[in-house]
């Protein structure tokens, strides 16, 4: 026997009145964000959540999520809307704990979408140790939306002594790359516009906070973590050399990347340096620490190919460049022309 | 001699670069945002902000806004997304801290709209004492969004002893009302339906948080706060009545709401009791205390026309009723067909 819709969802779709704060929206969120979700703050049904108190700096971060397609290999709009925030709260060396989750959908939305999106969070917020613990949902007209969108909102707390920021890279530090570029951006694109490669590219989507924990803890002198999402690599690397004043000085060889992804990039004339990651890191550390955080990072399961790219330089331009397999160098600059809209 | 266009928008419009990642970015973010909202911590630039330690358990909300129009009599979308979290995050008895904001903007957006937009943020959350730590910026093709939608996160820091839920009401608890119904919601559809009233009639969007502590500070013995939204008072106070396990009466001409608004609902067909509002808030109380308490929030600037509305009895069937001005009673049931699309 088939499984009755459930009484927010009798025609299957996103209709109005899901977003009316009427009985069809309070359906909505106790028959299915609620369930899903699962957790005492949701359960208080109240217009915001009481939180316990918590000790340490409080760390926060929000990001909307327009992803298009909003399913891709690797993942879905819904798993990326809850490691986007973690790995922010994250990059600023805090432990995860809470996040929000506003919805925006757009009318005629199959409800079938919808729980397979609102499931995938689920999953991984609770991989992640994270509650969901507040939430909206509202409704636009078919045509003012895009199926759904996405906006989650992070905090976690910062252990006692820990110091990172964009501006704290100093000449001489070594850059620390957790993995392979690309992979997210190619993964969203080639689905997007539906190509075929012979591999087929996934998506890097992960949450960070563990190997984030494993990097503090091994003692080595971090002064930055950031994770190249939109932008990619060149960008996120460029953000640091201004935000410190500093030089950058990579080797390409260095910079790991997948077969297919490269391939993929050739194929459509994109450099991976600027496609979008969703699950690596960038380290900057001090130049005696970087061979044993490199061990470290590469014993974590999310962080197995991590490489040292290369090294902070005192440059007052602030330019970031790059040493080619060709043995010359080259500026690598900030993103910007048209890149690849809707990758997160 | 004209001011030059910002660096950010040569052209006037929003560009799908401008949600790139890229130098556009920074440029909007360096240039619109930072400036309107001129905190340290955005001022910080890294993935997330890190806020100073507090002290209390934490209190979290968030809402998505998607009001249609975004401008209005007495508001815009900008304004009421900062109320919006700021009201939910007080009505859990907390003072509000940090906001987080989050854009989704259409391509071809005009700037000089988005500018007044924000400045209208900036200048919420400055008289609110809320600062607008973290935010994102997201641009979708034409035709996949509607100008802009902001979803705001708001924490908030609860004092020692304070307990307010929707589940606290209890038979004999008095009702109160901090002023009139539904002028939010009939300044939003008389905007967006071009009516012309007598009397033009104002949003009355404001944030509650000033109103709240008076409420908390005069020892009455509160159990819920809530704010009437979406759905109107009818559905705030079905809501409490569900949570709570109680019943209602209300009495239908203690029920202050404005003549033109009472005429244009009456034009259309609306009850008030659905129609949303935005700077108004329910107040459940011992009943001893209710005389003390509707002095405390008549003292105050957003409360003046504060009323006691009805009060809660016994009712296994959770029922909130009214003695209508015509001697009969009436159930009040739930906002449950299609009411009013995009009032918030």
């Amino acid at each position: 026997m088939p499984k009755p819709r459930p009484l927010y969802s009798r025609r299957g779709r996103v209709e109005i009145l899901h977003g009316s704060g009427g009985r069809a929206m309070a359906q909505l969120v106790a028959e299915l964000f609620k369930v899903a979700f699962d957790n005492a703050w949701l359960e208080q049904g109240n217009d915001a959540a009481v939180l316990p108190q918590v000790s340490g700096r409080l760390v926060m971060s929000c990001d909307s999520h327009v992803v298009s397609p909003l399913f891709f290999e690797g993942g879905d709009i819904g798993c990326l809307s809850v490691h986007g925030t973690i790995n922010d709260v994250s990059m600023m060396g805090a432990q995860p704990l809470y996040l929000t989750a506003s919805f925006i959908l757009e009318e005629g939305f199959l409800f079938a979408d919808l729980e397979r999106i609102v499931a995938s969070m689920a999953s991984a917020a609770r991989d992640a140790g994270v509650s969901i613990v507040a939430g909206d949902t509202k409704v636009v007209e078919k045509g003012k939306g895009d199926g759904v969108f996405i906006t989650t909102t992070g905090i976690g707390v910062l252990r006692e002594g820990i110091v990172l920021s964009g501006d704290l890279a100093q000449p001489g530090d070594r850059i620390l790359l957790s993995g392979t570029i690309g992979d997210h951006g190619m993964a969203v694109l080639s689905r997007r516009e539906n190509l075929e490669f012979d591999a087929p590219i996934f998506s890097d989507t992960a949450p960070l906070h563990g190997l984030v924990a494993n990097i503090l803890d091994c003692g080595a002198r971090v002064r930055v973590l950031r994770d190249p999402t939109r932008g990619g690599l060149a960008t996120t690397l460029n953000e640091i050399a201004q935000q410190s004043g500093v030089g950058m000085l990579l080797d390409e060889s260095a910079i790991p990347v997948k077969k297919p992804v490269e391939a993929a990039c050739e194929f459509l004339g994109l450099d991976p340096l600027y496609v979008a990651n969703e699950g690596k890191l960038v380290a900057v550390c001090a130049p005696e620490d970087a061979v044993h955080l490199l061990e470290v990072m590469r014993a974590h399961p999310l962080a197995r190919e991590a490489a040292a790219i290369g090294e902070v330089t005192e440059d007052s331009r602030r330019f970031v460049q790059m040493a080619t397999r060709l043995g010359g160098r080259r500026i690598v600059d900030w993103l910007a022309g048209e890149p690849l809209p809707r990758i997160c």
